[in-house]
């Protein structure tokens, strides 16, 4: 099953980059190897575990194959030995969570369709996968998650689980609507970021 | 089966005002429309799903059909057109809150008790269903979760699951346990806040 | 089966002593009785709700089975009463949260081992056992999760975890090395609180 071999790439990886902007946050928020192992692993395995268990799919493949938990801490020893030279690299945080973002999108709505959810529940479950590792690695530190501070993240989400769902309903080859799903998410997560794009508020705003 | 209906329309009105509240701290919290969205998306759907994941039902329901999105989405729309208007009725979010932990104590409950589990396993699960939701709207938005802040809140929820049970072994209908158990909690939760009860607290208390 | 009484042993024993836990947070965070109750319990009840999710053994036995329950009510009675005479016994709350600590990772790892996980994967479900219910109590009253405040505190459940499987599988009697694995957790944990132990920071770290 060809959709099985490119699961495992998505999700190895999204665990990998998810990986990396959680031990860069660990860097940040002064954590010793313990914490950036710690919030890697969390990071990476965090949607992929949210997915499979929503799905009734357990132990989630992420707890029961060592590849997972290789791929995060493999990241965690890169963030600990060259975390300086990455974040020289210009908003690497940022770029390796819009690109986990948009693995796992694809990757959740992949797997729910595999599991014979409809488009708008796969969708759904895709974005919820795609933001649940972020979500988890922002709330362990106490931060307000991404996805509220940044306007545009759900709806970068929702745009690439949106795209390779009907890529491959359409018929567009597997992977390729794969690749342009994830590309959807990370070029509207990062130009919004860069062009400081808003989505509207309601009128007068009440400061709370 | 009359109590799947029944569990339709106490999950589907959970949902709305669920979202309602999670909509409107959303608004209170200045984010726009997409955090809107997620905001009411995920209190809305967030205790059926903790719900249906703790008793194995997967894909949860609220993922798999489409009216709980739905549900959660026209609440979201209706507080970003209308939450001036909403805001002058009083306190709105303490009233949808108290109506969703009502609603959602006793789906919780009757899910439980048609699953086989005993009186107090399903009162305790209508008590998380009944939370769930609003414990992830408050820690998503970095708040200390009602459910602490307000003394009496899982009172009012463990109060609402306990009458609905009783009442449902006692061989009042359905129906009509559920009235009485969606009143009770909604009856504690406002009364406590109006009169600001309080439960004791432990003798010389050492602010932390 | 004698491997499921010492599960129940461990699962109970943890209970209480990560509801004392809980319950001693909600005092010093000044919490009226239904705020030590649920802290108790959400304490109490997390780590191995968590556990039986993520393997699929659902309903969780945490929230099937009463003694669960009734373990953690217990322990939020005797902090109710004797919260000031147990603060004085030095550092409860660590205390009791590193004896919780180490026997969930051991009950974790010993559930994934019956449930015929491979070794690593026993293991880190074990420390996601062992530091759910610490993980969840802390996010529920917005700390900073202890896993990443106290630098050894996922080490400590790793060498728990670890020997206890280690044990296992070099033929140690699974109760002396369920010991074994408990002890460990505890004196690492605790050796490292009294002794200031830190583990690395990646070179000059920055100040977020």
């Amino acid at each position: 099953m060809p959709s099985i071999s490119l699961l495992l790439l998505l999700d190895l990886t999204g665990t990998f980059v998810f990986a990396l902007s959680g031990g860069l946050l660990a860097v940040r928020k002064d954590l010793d190897i313990v914490g950036i192992v710690v919030l890697s692993v969390v990071t990476g395995l965090g949607g992929g575990v949210i997915r499979d268990v929503l799905l009734g799919r357990t132990p989630p493949a992420a707890l029961e194959r060592e590849s997972y938990l290789v791929a995060a801490i493999a990241a965690a020893a890169v963030v600990y030995f060259f975390s300086n030279r990455i974040e020289r690299m210009g908003t690497p945080l940022q770029r390796f969570d819009a690109l986990g973002l948009g693995l796992f999108a694809v990757s959740g709505t992949l797997t729910s369709l595999n599991a014979g959810l409809g488009f708008v529940p796969a969708v759904l479950l895709g974005v919820v996968t795609g933001a649940g590792g972020g979500v988890v690695r922002d709330l362990l530190v106490a931060d307000i998650p991404l996805v509220f501070r940044r306007d545009v993240y759900a709806l970068a989400a929702l745009l690439g689980a949106t795209t390779f769902a009907a890529g491959a309903r359409i018929g567009v080859p597997e992977f390729a609507a794969a690749v342009l799903g994830v590309a959807a998410t990370v070029v509207l997560r990062l130009m919004s970021t860069r062009h400081d794009w808003h989505a509207p508020r309601p009128r007068p705003s009440r400061s709370s």
